[in-house]
């Protein structure tokens, strides 16, 4: 049974549907085992083994991303700008921005390749629903928006001026989906991933502004454990 | 921080964005502790608590059902059929169904009521994403297709007859929804749940074939921890 188990799991998300389990004891159900910990983020994403999108269902990422922030903070492991104002319809439902933070380096890979910064839109449904956005950063031309964070973090800015969020996002939404946890405890498995593949750029001086406070807050890659990753244009 | 992640926990769905955990050690990341058992199926469902579902995104669940079968079995702890040719459209996207089996007595209950019996349709979509519909059976009329279900399992059918799907399903849709869990091992959290509102009928000997077999495999109700409850017309 347990290698069966183990089978499942290595197969995906694992459904009663896909093998006999074996007998259950439903008068000692407090010894049954769960096996939570098989759907973890960040991965690293090989592009080349990724599944196109199925065309019948929306696939579109759609931001209504309003420049109103609440506030830009050090939450102690991460750069962060706290928002509620920034809506997103996400292959067709409806989530709020939350927040969204920074990790040095980048916690998801490309085909192997770390960014030196990311970006993590989290937006919430009603339902709960958590969709993570992964935006990756590179060196280039200076980012205005990035500067105000910078600037706003800098001052200790007890209000926060208005942020230009979507000059942090490219334009092209292709995306890598698939499902997965946050990258902090409590690594609660129940988020969507969307890392759009079109990095964002920043100059020199802004991505070292980002790195002098947190150089290294990635998790580690974590295993894939069978899940499928969706490539679509977004 | 224990109680902050706590805290955190019993308001739903924990993201980072929602308080500050604290330092994060990532020279030591194996040392994280994940919760991950916080978002278990079945609930109770207290239909007098649950959140109207938003009006600016799909809700209607749109099932096309075939009738075509591969195989009714006793899984070792369930009644069961499999199938691969029916479809749905859960709130805008694509899914198939896997399989669906049989609790008794029911494993959710509406405002603390069993029911008899509860059917589990399981439905995979394209990213692993499981949404599994769960409706509630309760003693009256015959029902054909459960008949076949019997039958074909007391026969030891090597080839499955074709059952029809629909009519294990109400003809209204009005669901509750929630984000959850498997009931049986792994107990995998990433499943959408949608329990209809509105049950079907089975005859007093028809469900006593059902609870013949199994009588008693119904996983216990699990706290809800603070998740959103949806209610939708369907």
């Amino acid at each position: 049974m347990r290698s069966a188990v183990l089978a499942l799991l290595i197969a995906g998300l694992a459904a009663p549907a896909l093998a006999n389990e074996g007998k259950l004891d439903y008068d000692h159900q407090e010894k049954w085992s769960a096996a939570l910990d098989r759907a973890q983020s960040p991965i690293d994403i090989v592009t080349a083994s990724a599944t196109p999108a199925s065309g019948d269902e929306p696939q579109a990422l759609e931001f209504r991303l309003s420049d109103d922030v609440d506030k830009v903070e050090d939450n102690g492991h991460a750069v962060q700008v706290d928002t509620h104002a920034a809506q997103a319809q996400i292959r067709g439902r409806h989530f709020s921005l939350a927040q969204f933070h920074f990790h040095a380096q980048s916690e998801h890979t490309i085909d192997g390749r770390h960014y030196p910064l990311e970006g993590h839109f989290v937006f919430k449904a009603q339902d709960g629903r958590l969709a993570v956005v992964g935006v990756m950063f590179q060196e280039g031309a200076a980012n205005a928006a990035a500067q105000t964070i910078i600037d706003d973090l800098a001052a200790h800015a007890a209000t926060a001026r208005d942020i230009d969020i979507e000059a942090l996002m490219p334009k092209k939404h292709e995306y890598y989906h698939y499902l997965g946890s946050l990258t902090t405890p409590p690594l609660t498995e129940n988020v969507e991933w969307y890392v759009l593949a079109a990095p964002v750029t920043m100059s020199k001086d802004q991505l070292g502004a980002f790195l002098a406070r947190y150089p290294h807050n990635n998790r580690k890659i974590q295993p894939l454990n069978g899940r499928p990753v969706i490539h679509s244009a977004g």
